[in-house]
């Protein structure tokens, strides 16, 4: 069974509280599945927002990013953030123009994100990568010590945790059913296209595992 | 030639300076390109991050969601908030770990929102509308006052943004283009899938206009 977080006021879903949902593996489903997430930190009263990679490891989210970001130079210091992972599943098409929606999975936590040390960095840069294209680190060239000094990264372990899911089809108002307008879901996806080797890639070269399993799934 | 926004401390691009950009023709491309953004703004110093759909008309943005949600209680006074988005274009793999990327087009604006009066309500949800689908709202039945009277909308003018891009192959450290380690980009494209009727769509409706419009760009 799925541990549920805490819901007060912070993280409630108040518009339609029926798509929330407050447990870990919904949580962790949603984040597992993409690695673009859009974080929120405020500075001297203004809220700023950042899109970036992230990874997951139990119940902590790692970012990373270069020490002078702004980003990292602020949350350093154990800054309060929220953060954000949205997946676009669908249009939905009603018959009147109020009750047309999107279909998708959007996960927010909220948490203070701290920064990693250094004898656990390249840990947490690892699940980061797993997390963008599996195997890939495997494959790579590993990180140089210098390379680790230079890059900062963050964990945000999660305290608080919102889930908001709409699937199937349209809702429209009992009368607005006879109306001659087509109605239904757009559905939408992320895909992965064919890989396009760099233009100075070594002869002889195959495509790596890592995005050859991409095209597999 | 497109006009610039003001660069200060809060919207100039730290990491990677020469992928900032901030004249209105770019952060209005990558604006016009998506129909999801995130915001973000601060309640009692708890910085919140939400997911919406939007539209753009000039220089600014409008969202909506019913008059209970939080978004809309807070943004009502007249908030600071930030709002991003992002389109994920591709996976860039180096040789070496540390020279993974990412291809992508985001823009971050700045801005106070706002409520739309009511007079201008049903243009700004217009304006949402076609930029989710256009085409649709003409198709729609249109909204009744009293559905009007339960949205809020906001409206955000763009008072800075900066947009941040990058695009092509992996630049790796002179001394790893030796490695027999694959390297190149996988791109990344959100795509609309065929559509799927609404199970109670009345027969002989055929598929809206909107909808087949988007399979043939």
């Amino acid at each position: 069974m799925s541990k549920n977080y805490l819901v007060d006021s912070r993280n409630k879903v108040k518009r339609v509280p029926e798509r929330g949902h407050y447990d870990q593996a919904t949580a962790y489903a949603i984040l597992d599945d993409a690695f673009i997430c859009h974080i929120s930190f405020v500075v001297d009263g203004q809220p700023f927002i950042i899109p970036t990679l992230y990874g997951r490891e139990g119940n902590k989210i790692y970012v990373h990013g270069a020490t002078t970001s702004r980003l990292i130079k602020h949350l350093e210091k154990g800054f309060p953030v929220s953060m954000a992972v949205t997946h676009l599943d669908g249009i939905v098409l009603a018959r009147s123009a109020f009750h047309h929606s999107a279909n998708y999975r959007s996960v927010v936590i909220y948490g203070t994100a701290r920064p990693v040390d250094d004898e656990r960095k390249e840990q947490a840069l690892y699940i980061i990568s797993e997390n963008v294209l599996q195997g890939r680190w495997e494959e790579s060239r590993k990180p140089y010590d210098k390379e680790l000094k230079g890059t900062a990264v963050l964990e945000i372990e999660i305290e608080q945790a919102s889930s908001k899911i709409r699937t199937g089809g349209p809702k429209d108002d009992k009368a607005d059913y006879d109306l001659d307008i087509w109605a239904g879901v757009v559905p939408i996806k992320l895909e992965a296209k064919a890989p396009i080797a760099d233009a100075l890639l070594s002869e002889g070269i195959p495509v790596a595992k890592s995005v050859t399993n991409l095209y597999q799934e």
